[in-house]
């Protein structure tokens, strides 16, 4: 196991299963670096495109210094947090990293990853690097397609309690789990 | 309002509110109609594009009959359930509109849309009236963008029990809902 995971008590998750993490819709934590700069931006905008690689799109504004960092390392990380970690979203969301540190400000830790530059935040359960796949449609669209590289978990995590944002700092936190038969993937 | 959506109870929803429903992950039966034929099939692969007019953007496999109707009719509903028709998703996912009238087999009603073909499905407490905007992604990743038309919602459904998909056929139900603090829209 890579240290650094190693350090946040978390495993390596099949790249298979990392949609199972996305469909749901959980808010999200997107750190990225680039030339010594680091930042994390709340994130809302974003859908499973395939199973296996895992292909993630994403809408990120370009008023965002987020979206000048992935366009420029071309490298990120999707956090997913649970709703412990609530403050800490709506602050990345509010905040711009132009002007602050948000790992600082937030009392969030930035881990090494394994495969991209950018940091993972250790308090978010699940951690996927990604690489950008196709920024075609950045322009018209502010949409990116990430492709998921290496995944994290933390075990501990089996009913995670995600945060789901129904717009203007209202979440819904993931309830109770039901199961049905069923031949969906 | 519209005949057919006073029938079930729903009143129109100010388009620049549709993220809102579409933001927290919810599975949706997606409607489609050409030629006489209609269809409803599970999806859960999609995101918010922009707030208004809203953008959509949804993966449909290109082995689904709702991949074709929509490429032809380019138009469709989005119709977001609740947990009560959690057996009607799971058959919708299970089973093709190429052999099967699903609205007939899982009891859902169809009603008549106001701007598109493509049918509402009305144990749906939320309908989104959509034209397909761009399928330029159609053939590569089976992503199409579309823009919400017209929007109707069930007012007595404040706090809405959605469904989200964690794989094959777990599904957690919207909890508890919190607020904090937010300049995020």
């Amino acid at each position: 196991m890579h240290e650094a995971a190693a350090a946040v008590k978390k495993r390596s998750l099949p790249l298979a299963r990392v949609y199972r993490l996305l469909e749901p819709g959980p808010v999200v934590l997107l750190s990225t670096a680039h030339r010594g700069r680091a930042n994390v931006m709340t994130m809302s905008w974003l859908t499973m495109m395939d199973f296996e690689p895992p292909l993630v799109g994403c809408v990120l504004s370009d008023r965002n210094f987020s979206f000048e960092l992935l366009r420029a390392s071309k490298q990120c990380v999707i956090n997913v947090p649970e709703a412990k970690l609530a403050r800490q979203v709506v602050g990345c969301g509010n905040t711009s990293g132009r002007r602050v540190d948000k790992f600082a400000r937030f009392g969030l830790t930035a881990v090494p990853a394994s495969k991209v530059g950018a940091p993972m935040v250790a308090e978010c359960f699940a951690n996927l690097e990604c690489r950008l796949a196709n920024a075609r449609w950045a322009k018209r669209y502010c949409f990116f397609v990430l492709e998921v590289v290496k995944a994290w978990i933390d075990p501990a995590v089996t009913a995670p309690r995600t945060l789901h944002h129904r717009g203007r700092g209202e979440f819904m936190i993931a309830g109770r789990t039901i199961k049905l038969p069923s031949r969906m993937k």
